[in-house]
């Protein structure tokens, strides 16, 4: 079962375009914000995971865009993370409008654990008793 | 088949964050300057798409990130473009570092096609001419 | 007299850089935030502005650096307004690390006023109502 | 005397705003991008300067935004480097359109010298050297 975390910000003027949506890249962007929430919100921050020497680098990011968004329009996210094979993690976002309730943008990201010097790790069990 | 193009260009601080490579939405920035070079080279450049009343919003976007790259580091990314059932376009990149040749980021992109108001527009036959 | 508001926000890892503080640029999205809902807290959002015809593009921006900060710092942001001259706001910005006390970015921006086809304003009445 | 460098690029899509021009921050990249191809036209990387134990964090940064410019537009920018008294340097730049010749935005940016611990060094020799 994943673990999930809602989490609610506007779009910055920084995050339109000339299209007057949000950008596509900016995104990316919101779901790393949805990762952090996440994790303060198991009582873990990710600053700590850095600390106890455990990386979580992208080695997939998918986005599906439904609906445009305009500057200060205020946004909802649920993040949700699981493990993913026996190294991975993975965590889904489904970003909606808060007042129209439209789905706005989903997608999912997938990392690897890495340690400091960038070889792979197993979830240690701090991990995976969080999530599970 | 598809129409292609190659590009050259170098990470920026910008594009860093405090692991030390580069941030992972930055390469849906660096995927939009591959669509760019790519229209141009084909003789008609994006601006000249939206100037004709043709926009390009993303319905999707997939990335793999296979190994860092860091600031000022030389990235070569090939970006091809061929028509996707029959009112989307798919756009696929290939990034690698031009010094070592090492792979550092692939990924796709899919466009609708919509006019000024938002209407969902089949390609134009000055499109499909373009690439096929 | 200025009219001011708090803001408090958590360094993004967006916002870092490979020198492990926050890039430099980001500061300036920063204080974008800040007038955003500096405009809230004065009862008009900055989004209901441009719904009457007035935008408000930078014609000056300065930031001084005084202290890094890295990934998930909780810092606070003053931002306070005052007219300058006859036809500009001057924004002001105070950062400071919520933790520690210690002070991180300062900075203003200056604005003027112009409507949708770029012709410049005077700030109307209930512009200038609001920040006196 | 200062060293200076012309460097040309063109607006991202990335770079634009809801407004139709670029945004704000987005300048503070481009001055980046300017100091990089600066240092690498003196002959010395910047990238080499890190490598060397020298970094440039900003201490000021000052931007004048002079006329608009949209996706696409070609620009040039003049960056130029100088000392400012013991122990700090001042690049100042000029951007303008490169068709069109209209001055975009000009600007400087303030950087002390430090070392990997964050302790402020004075210029080391092929530093000056490189500027005078």
């Amino acid at each position: 079962m994943a673990f999930s975390h809602t989490y609610t910000f506007r779009v910055r003027y920084a995050d339109t375009d000339q299209m007057g949506t949000f950008y596509n890249a900016r995104t990316l962007e919101w779901f790393e914000v949805g990762r952090s929430e996440l994790s303060r919100a198991m009582g873990l921050p990710y600053i700590e995971w850095e600390a106890r020497g455990v990386f979580l680098p992208l080695v997939e990011a998918h986005v599906n865009y439904h609906n445009m968004a305009s500057y200060d329009h205020e946004l909802e996210m649920i993040t949700s993370v699981e493990r993913k094979g026996l190294a991975r993690l993975l965590f889904t976002y489904e970003i909606h409008n808060k007042t129209t309730g439209k789905r706005i943008v989903t997608g999912h990201t997938v990392h690897a654990l890495i340690n400091k010097d960038g070889r792979p790790l197993k979830p240690p069990t701090w991990i995976t008793d969080l999530i599970e």
